[in-house]
């Protein structure tokens, strides 16, 4: 099952990580540390393996993908040693990504994004491609009509107004190509009435919202703690630092906002109730790839004791995403191999903002992942 | 089901919070919070209601329940007002609580306990009774051949010799009386194999060991998502800080290696191996009825990129303590009704160093618990 | 020496607390703990004893004293017993505490204050009163003409505009009272031209501004220990969680901005650069009278290897400024009998916005402080 | 002024970050972040310059310092960049280093480790010598009566028993070649009445003990707080968490012992009083070359209310103790060139436990550091 993965977003850090690991796991100079699919049950599943792998991505910047991860290795994301044996592996690399299409009008764009992703199809002979949004954070997209039909979204695109946030587009030239979507980010993605229509009709799967790397996993194992075990949370405040590009993106308000409305959304779900506090992203550029965050948790027990628990969680993002990303592009192509069409909602372990109605506590993602996955082994 | 719940160690701040939270709760001066068996799925299993549970106890200090509970409202582990609403109800409680036995030998000691457990069932004509252990935690106990045949060891009990621990004799003198057991301390208890027949002769069950409040507690859904997330856990080290009677005592290092190892058991049950590091713990006298852990997780993500998380936890042991005991003793009683004897292994969740070879991940032991509560409710 | 200390904000915590407390030292029902002029060598000058201190006060709400006091005490910042105690004294200060006046115009809302003031001294034959704005912050003031001159002021106050905010109209009524005046909060206060030109007049001294209870103080002795070690802070972020009155209020944004830039100006005056990152203030309600900041520094040391520390600070406001509420009342009405006049630069120990030039390491402003308070002592 | 460095444990940690620093230093390839004596108003006073420092010393191990510097490069205490920069110096410095003597007396030992200096001293045509321990640390000593008496030491040093811990004849034999003597750990050094004797015959200065480089600096600057502020600590416990070679010996109880003492004196020294709770040290091999520490204060403020507060250290031993030990080789040779004899008492800014009675507080050790160092550069 030869297996194309499209980053949009591919000379950034989370995508090099990937790429770089993609490439050592197949090198066998790493263990795949991270990757949920290499654990009982799902590696026992029928996904493809790290040697059917071909990544390949779109970017608007020029960067080269070696410089890149030389960069990253300087700031201790990657092991400089990998990188220096990886170098013609990656330069290599370079002719697979391509500068992010622009024309006259979001469907000629999108045209010409899925006569990318066909190339990349046809030059690899890949089964299937997944297309991955890895792209920095969007500002909370504007909603136009046309995102509630995909007919009228067909014809809207051909106008010159921008009618689709970039993710978005993505969404649709991939569903236009025939590919699996997945976002990672917070962005809008595939979650418009239009594109879920597309989808189904174009026969293939999407998965998203948001990877779920840092203070929110952690949210989504205290949390249901507190409820298992019937104490009150009576407030739960969070700090989020962040360097890197992302950090610098969501010291916009507006896309500060989507990212911190998804960050709380796992204590209403948990709890029953929403606790007092907020969630803040702060950007600290002086953190590089790194994040830092820290929760204080105000809780009452028997009697109305008052107690407290803290937690900081120093993390690289990078690291922590990039085989998140690995994952679901295993989970996702096995899903439309086994005809899987339009919301995967049994992704939610993966993700902030899952789709769907699914758990929010891990360990109950946990089971509808491995159920998931196992039933795609079963139908084949 | 009029249920008796025997505390051994009555006078003692868990003992005597459990005793005015279940008169607060027949009174309906308090919510259940903390209390399991409250949460669906398990408030809706067939088990004693707060009305029907009667509280008596064993102790070796004369202090009145009363005084200890104005002790406790003063250091802000109890709402004073409702000390002071039930202070009719607390000295009437006191004729239900006296002075642990002693005699010449053990057996007669236990013959006395046995008597007093008898008593108490027949004066407030009580359906069935749980004996409890909230005694301050014992040095780790010597071996003796008689811990291992119940026949050796009724032969045994009979000379002047200390051949049983407290918290076995305890076990020895409930199963006497016919009464379930249950430690939630990290002493011996009813964990000898001569007990363990004996319990089955008898016909009752019993539970332990080490009330799973704090540290542990959070261990045991933090380390189950690194390794759902195959994150691998270099380090994890721990300081407990405890003030109070069990802080005092756990400065005790014979004590003190006891808890500390069972503190580690649910990382290499739930990682697969053991990380470096130790888990520590020191009397600080000035925390009074609260604790404070703190732990450091090292990890390493994809590539070895190293991480790491910390955690404070400031809790209030009592608090926390308290609404367990009364919930072990309602599911303790209904699997005695329901016909278990000897071990109960389903009972991990509630437990630092439970009997058995259960799940350590703090989610299988809440589904554990709610499939064994669950059934119990089936085959009344 | 008789003294009065006027408190703007008689019946809020800090004034209660402060109130209680002054009380409670007077008959021998507490030690001095966190009074700073209880201490070597500040103990030996020639400072208004506890005795000699008569607490009155403005507010513009009616509850009373003695049933705040009460509240404190169930939220854990007052002992109850202690309260209990004082029943009958804080009657008897009910007495003093009267409701702000208000009139047509500020001028004629000043002149009942003064009023208010001169009753207040004759009534207890007070040699002096130091007036203490222990209100909630207010937003930041828009500027006027008015403010850059006092006869300019005089006349604009007899006009129905609103020229002072409260704060600074607080302090005009205390110089025109002949009183001095000290500002607790970040407010404006005596931070005018027009109003620093009346003190000078009236031969009245002023102090201020911004309390330092928390974090901030923290930054006071830790930024100047990275500075003294020659240690490169590049990035420097911090998150103050408050409940209670003044976290409500600082939740409005324009307090809050008023307050965050205060929080940093330490860090530049300590290490002559300012570090990356923000100060943060959200508003918890369940945290009452307490507050929790939280602060990530990241550091660098030789060749540049890269470093961290956080700390956590779980203070009670109350319990912290009101001390220094006392302290400042004593030390100003010294100054005062001194013959100072105009601002007073050299308490720059107690405030976060210290008015003029002196040092904002916490160890040289306790330096100017006792060289100021001995150069009292020997004036007399 | 053409100083020497002479290291003990040349092939360390922090000697080999010493000595590459230097190298940088001279090189202009690094700028002297964490070395004090590049502030004002040191920077000003009459110190050699790094272009006039050479580095030798001994080891009892014989890898090579490049090979040591590049896998402190490795774990991320070094830029690999500028080790790569400085191979040949590196190289070079090799032949700088000599192992320790070992002879059949220590007397002999001794006469070999001073024939070594003045070599060093001959060879590179140095005006003085400072020698400087920075080996891992000793169990604590055995008393001997030789160690009361210089010319009994004489004589006891001939005999084949060992009479002097290494440290301490390292000492010895510093003063025996006239070089000065710096003790940066917690090991007896020349902390013998003999030794100090020795070092006012021989016309040198010592200095010490055990270099002020985490948990103990922030103390020294947190204690004075909470004293300057009348604020009662009522607990301070603190874990340190220690990979390297260092952390492995302090793993050995009796060498922890000495550390840990050390560490809270400046506590009782600060506070005038030992609040509760202790300081741990525990090996976690892991964390490498990083250390991190956990402390949490209980403190008490106005009317009895209880307050708290957590820091976490992370820090790179080396990093912070390699421009301390640069620093403390200009401080004391300066100090030797002008004349001073015996034990240095005004550098308590460096060391976790100074010679003499000076203070405690970091500021006041600073006041002294910056008095002594302007008083050297008067004299000259």
């Amino acid at each position: 099952m030869r297996t194309g993965i499209w980053l949009i977003g591919a000379r950034g850090s989370v995508a090099v990580t990937a790429t770089v690991g993609a490439l050592a796991l197949r090198a066998g100079l790493a263990e795949p540390v991270g990757c949920v699919t290499e654990q009982p049950p799902l590696c026992d599943a029928a996904l493809p393996a790290w040697t059917d792998l071909v990544i390949g991505g779109h970017d608007i910047v020029a960067t080269p993908v070696l410089k890149k991860a030389e960069t990253l290795a300087a700031g201790g994301v990657l092991p400089g040693r990998i990188v220096g044996v990886l170098t013609s592996e990656l330069l290599a690399h370079e002719d697979r990504v391509r500068m992010l299409p622009t024309a006259a009008t979001q469907a000629e764009t999108a045209d010409r994004m899925a006569a990318d992703l066909a190339a990349f199809a046809q030059i690899h002979r890949l089964d299937r491609v997944v297309v991955i949004n890895v792209s920095t954070t969007e500002p909370a997209a504007h909603s136009h009509p046309a995102h509630a039909d995909i007919d009228v979204l067909h014809t809207a695109l051909t106008q010159t107004d921008q009618i689709l946030p970039a993710s978005a587009l993505a969404a649709y030239a991939a569903f236009r190509a025939g590919c699996a979507f997945v976002d990672f980010t917070p962005s809008t993605g595939a979650r418009l009435p239009a594109l879920a229509d597309y989808a189904r009709q174009q026969r293939v799967p999407f998965g998203g919202n948001d990877g779920k790397t840092g203070e929110t996993l952690v949210k989504s194992v205290l949390a249901p703690m507190f409820a298992m075990r019937n104490l009150r949370v009576q407030s739960w405040s969070g700090l989020n630092l962040l360097g890197g590009g992302d950090g610098a993106n969501l010291a916009d308000p507006a896309a500060n906002a989507a990212k911190v409305s998804s960050k709380q959304r796992v204590l209403g779900d948990a709890l029953g109730y929403l606790p007092q506090g907020t969630s803040r992203i702060d950007y600290v550029e002086d953190l590089g790839d790194f994040k830092t965050a820290w929760d204080l948790v105000g809780f009452s027990g028997f009697l109305g004791t008052r107690m407290r628990m803290e937690f900081s969680w120093h993390g690289c993002d990078s690291a922590l995403a990039a085989p998140l990303v690995l994952d679901l592009a295993r989970v996702t192509a096995a899903a439309h191999a086994a005809g899987h069409v339009g919301a995967l909602t049994d992704l939610g372990f993966f993700f902030k903002d899952p789709l769907g109605d699914g758990p929010s506590a891990l360990s109950e993602q946990w089971t509808a992942l491995t159920t998931f996955v196992g039933g795609l082994e079963q139908r084949r």
